[in-house]
């Protein structure tokens, strides 16, 4: 293709890996242990809303930057709360926290990393996920990038302008030269205000299977069908 | 083996990587292309060891903090005006402090690595060089890190104490759990001091092969052949 490509950065969340069947499944086996029941797909949903509403209070100042496990810990404390979990323990809290550190890869994603990491362009996530926490994740899932970048090093969180200035900063490559890739239109139309390249991937079952189909942005560079799609387009 | 690693650090230059014959061979190259002659090895040395210099200069506040890439461009400027190399030109400069992002591993290292990626030992390098120098080099090099870490991340260098405790903070490992793999001594006696363990792994050929033989530091926690060895060792 003919963008220039150098180096390419991932989201991680939803893009490369299937948190909500992987936070389902934790939720059932802790919620199990405790002899607890519940809808663990709704629990797993309602943890995952409260993110947005969490880095927002952080990117404006409201609430001090925190790492990311203590953000899922106190809105899955809140989570619980409100479907009546209280009964859960602290280890099985702390234990659910670590959860998003071993989220499963979409099964493309493995596969399209290895075809990536043979070609020229560099690969880096770039997730509001640690570097520890993504490190462990990348391991486990087999997702083999050639750099593992946090919003943790810019002491922010995506959206923030300077997460994704800091990548390109951090691989030494001119922010045009740099695509950022993601199934969410907002972190892709941040990406764009910085001057990175962008590419949509979408990932319909990221909300379970009954969820509502979401329309491609309109503004992006381009589209790939998968990891495996986008390694073709930029080889 | 007893120790509880966790994680594993990597020193890159001189332990993973054959700085010197890959330095030497560029310096030859881009001289040859200049119609220069020289004694390219002893080059190659002579701007190894101005790094050591340069670094306590920033470490000690005489000079502020920049990025491994200026460090080297300055010190190869004076290197090749002290060899009466002058007529090297601007863009062969600049590609030869590139030789850095391309340094050829030592044989051992690609498959040490991959045995350890196998394992539970989360691997990063731990290195001076830049996150983009690092990124490059070990892709090319065929060097399977779980994560890359640079003393960047810290606006300093190592033997600095924080270099070595951020790469504990990020990995979210105690210090005691985190091994510093070096073959220099220095660095691992700064390791150490903050807390984390340390392995020693001999490269007689760093400085190559008519340097005498450097006798094994006394205070480190294990010592390893070579990288499939450490692999072994932590297994």
């Amino acid at each position: 293709m003919s963008l220039g490509i150098e180096a390419a950065v991932f989201d991680v969340f939803g893009t490369m890996t299937d948190w909500r069947s992987s936070v389902t499944g934790e939720l059932a086996a802790a919620g199990g242990r405790a002899g607890l029941q519940a809808d663990w797909p709704a629990v797993a949903d309602a943890w995952r809303r409260a993110y947005r509403p969490a880095l927002i209070s952080v990117l404006s100042g409201e609430t001090p930057y925190r790492p990311l496990d203590e953000l899922h810990r106190s809105m899955l404390d809140e989570v619980l709360a409100e479907f009546g979990l209280d009964a859960l323990g602290e280890t099985d809290r702390d234990g659910l926290v670590r959860a998003w550190h071993r989220l499963r890869a979409w099964p493309d994603a493995p596969h399209g990393l290895e075809l990536l990491h043979g070609s020229k362009v560099i690969t880096a996530t770039l997730s509001n996920g640690g570097v520890g926490l993504l490190a462990r994740l990348t391991k486990q899932a087999g997702l083999r990038f050639d750099c593992v970048l946090s919003a943790e090093l810019a002491g922010s969180y995506k959206p923030d302008p300077r997460v994704y200035l800091m990548a390109a900063e951090l691989l030494q490559v001119e922010p045009r030269r740099l695509l950022m890739v993601a199934c969410h239109p907002d972190d892709l139309a941040a990406a764009a205000k910085t001057g990175l390249r962008t590419a949509y991937v979408p990932r319909p079952l990221e909300w379970g299977p009954d969820a509502a189909p979401a329309a491609p942005p309109a503004d992006v560079d381009l589209i790939a069908d998968d990891i495996v799609d986008l390694a073709r387009i930029l080889a």
